[in-house]
């Protein structure tokens, strides 16, 4: 049976040369892009304009930290028990990234690209909007990119974000269903659901042409930055027994509560 | 009991702000500064000189991609299984960063730092060296961050990186030292030894007075990078199921092979 | 404000003993009960029959291994590079048991369950495959839990899981339905589709009366062993160096294959 | 360049067969072993006596279950972020089960194996010991396998492994020799040092003849079944949330007394 081609680009090595995408590490790379260009470069094989840097930059920015988060707590704990393999700890953060936190922004984008896969240039947004929002909660399903339990009336990074996208010649139609999303889900609802910033993303993700897919791939790759940064502070003040101790403490009290609860004490 | 504090200052919310290692997220560090500088400072909670971030920028760029690695395999093949959870699949992808690729810049790291921990400032760096290497080889121990099997007879990453740190004021005596490590090993050994890129990222996180545990720190977040960069290709032209399909075929030519030599045929 | 509660009956210890689910581990578990038994402690906070025993052991086998599968091999070569870290490598392979192959078992479990939570217990399950079977198909939707790539016309798994189910007293409606469903999928379509092995754990779940969300968890607890020995065969005769080796020189035979196409030589 | 051959013995199918570890799965067996049978096969190629079953069981189930440890804490917080994805939650605990937790055992059989490797069969245990203890010591180096946080004066588990052991044959002098060794520790130390969990775990791997790398497997095998037990109770009872709640308001809240105490408040 002939076998199929394994067809990949990304890199590839002799002893006195490495290519990475096609250029040469070390005479086009090192020294002369930054970190944001060879995150754009692995993801679509090209190098990025000014615009699409700045961009990108502050999109990867925008999720490394949030304090301790579910992510940041399971690095800890796992940086406890397996010191030897700081990759780990932040594996064990990274897998946190599902759909509950990072999901928000796949979706969101997703809901984008399909609304507008078929939509005339000069197509009514709002009225798009709305037929967005009535399917999906006549549908009873989740609506991504809107709303933040904390961050409320507006989510503040939002506001900027899109600020630095205008500038750079990215706020397009993608932003403007996003906005029209929201206000559509806010007149239905009666509440108040801005755009938040995973809605942000997600719909910068749609204007810069990223795959639907690779949103969640950018909130990893920020989030990585930031549990390697938890694991620093670790070293230095380290935490993570004292939230293991706790937390038995707290169980240990519930249950005996309960317990007497039950036998009538 | 009273409890112990639980310090940590990485990051706090309010509904209308957001502050990451003290610093206003949204005013201070959105489209102000760069990725690099967001990794200096969550890994130091200060933020970086622009000598700091060139250095750091080009440190973190070097281990972004190497091709068809165990790693990026790894991904590839989780990705196959799990495509809802991407960073399941980046995070099978770190989990090889382990002693045998990433743990060699920690090793060198750590080595540079004991040996210069209490030497004074006008210490031969050549003598110091050779004690390292002596005492290293007479305990069969390796010495991290030399030698390479396929780069030789040098490593075409290290002089860029040891220009660029000379070039922002960070080539100073833990690379001197590196560098007569290396030249001490090749004497003693009469085989070609030169510093490697792990050798030489080690070198130039003592430069920076980073932890040399943060070491493997700095190779997981560029890898990371390059492993969302392997599933945006995989999503282009997948080649997964195809790395399977001939492992298992080579699997069962080799058993069928071993199994007719073992009854004579 | 006060605190909720935070419940939890798994585990508690004090310094001459261990509660386990409020059984002790040292006078009621350790030599007394089996690995399986213990599994189904876990689960559901009660010892087994010795029927739900027979049955879950026997499910628990079913997904151990399959041989050089992609989680087989994201473990090999994550040991490669992290052999001081076993936890990451099986953790690297346990990540591949989502939606593509594991996930297949809930799916159908989920099926099950919504279908008869709320048929009268006379219900014609023939007609009830039917309507779930159309209601699928016509939406495009995967039906789980029938059909196989390579196990045809029958999965040889199916009828034993199910004669195993029938001695103990576990084969019920679920099993029945589920053979219904695939019936009605053969009659529909015109292909063979019969039940897999997945179909025939996610049938079993519900007949055992488990959640349908911890069918993947069996699934992992099976996997967990197979990637354990996959280890323990690598450490005897190691292939994973030579897996990668293959995967680099055949990518690197492909592109040369394409890039000669293109040039038109 | 000829391929070096890649022989794996774990598993192979046709349509009608699966095999494993040379054996069918069907007919030999599904419904015919256990699952801790099933374990031994992985692990050794070869199907266990009733004796090495009963020990190997026990061994399994000793680590399963804990409470609230890291690993617990790590996969419920991981399950409330991504769960779609209920294998990279079990992953995210297992990752903890490293040096600090899992690793003793795997250090004590290694000190085992090492120290009788070259002794004769009359060797005395008890000056051995003392060697090993003086010489670990010596060099400031942890001995595996003895004293305990919590579990004082003796770590209860620890006679009821070796009772099963010898019930079955296998508590031969590795068992001996950590015995010894507790005693030596403590002769040496003044403190009480008995034998611990993972200190029985790693001699009666060594009494069974596995890897001391392997150790770790065990116990990564059995931990995975406690936690899809947590993910199961945190279907029933979720706690989650709470968890990550009081840790952030811990947090605040002494961040917020170091702030106050350095302003002199």
């Amino acid at each position: 049976m002939p076998e199929k081609p394994m067809l990949s680009r990304m890199g590839a090595s002799v002893p006195d040369r490495i290519w990475v995408q096609g250029r040469d590490l070390c005479g086009e790379l090192l020294g002369k892009i930054g970190f944001a260009e060879m995150t754009w470069l692995e993801l679509t094989g090209e190098l990025p304009t000014a615009q699409q840097t700045a961009l990108l930059e502050a999109m990867l920015l925008t999720l490394v930290e949030h304090g301790a988060t579910p992510m940041a707590i399971a690095t800890r704990l796992t940086y406890l028990g397996a010191p030897e393999a700081l990759q780990g700890a932040v594996a064990a953060g990274l897998l946190g990234m599902g759909t509950t936190f990072a999901g928000t922004a796949e979706g969101a984008a997703r809901m984008l690209y399909a609304a507008l896969a078929d939509a005339p240039g000069d197509a009514d947004l709002v009225e798009l909007a709305a037929q967005v929002v009535d399917r999906e909660l006549d549908a009873k399903r989740q609506i991504f990119g809107i709303g933040h339990h904390l961050h409320k009336p507006i989510d503040p990074r939002t506001p900027v974000l899109f600020d630095i996208a205008k500038r750079n010649g990215y706020k397009g139609r993608y932003v403007a269903l996003m906005q029209a999303v929201a206000a559509a889900a806010e007149r239905r609802t009666g509440k108040s659901m801005p755009v938040n910033a995973t809605g942000a993303l997600g719909a910068l993700c749609c204007e810069l042409g990223l795959d639907w897919r690779l949103c969640r791939g950018l909130a990893v790759i920020g989030r990585a930055v930031g549990l390697v940064g938890h694991i620093a502070e670790e070293l230095r003040t380290p935490i993570a027994r004292e939230i293991w101790m706790r937390t038995e403490d707290a169980i240990a009290r519930s249950v005996a509560v309960a317990d007497a609860a039950e036998v009538g004490v």
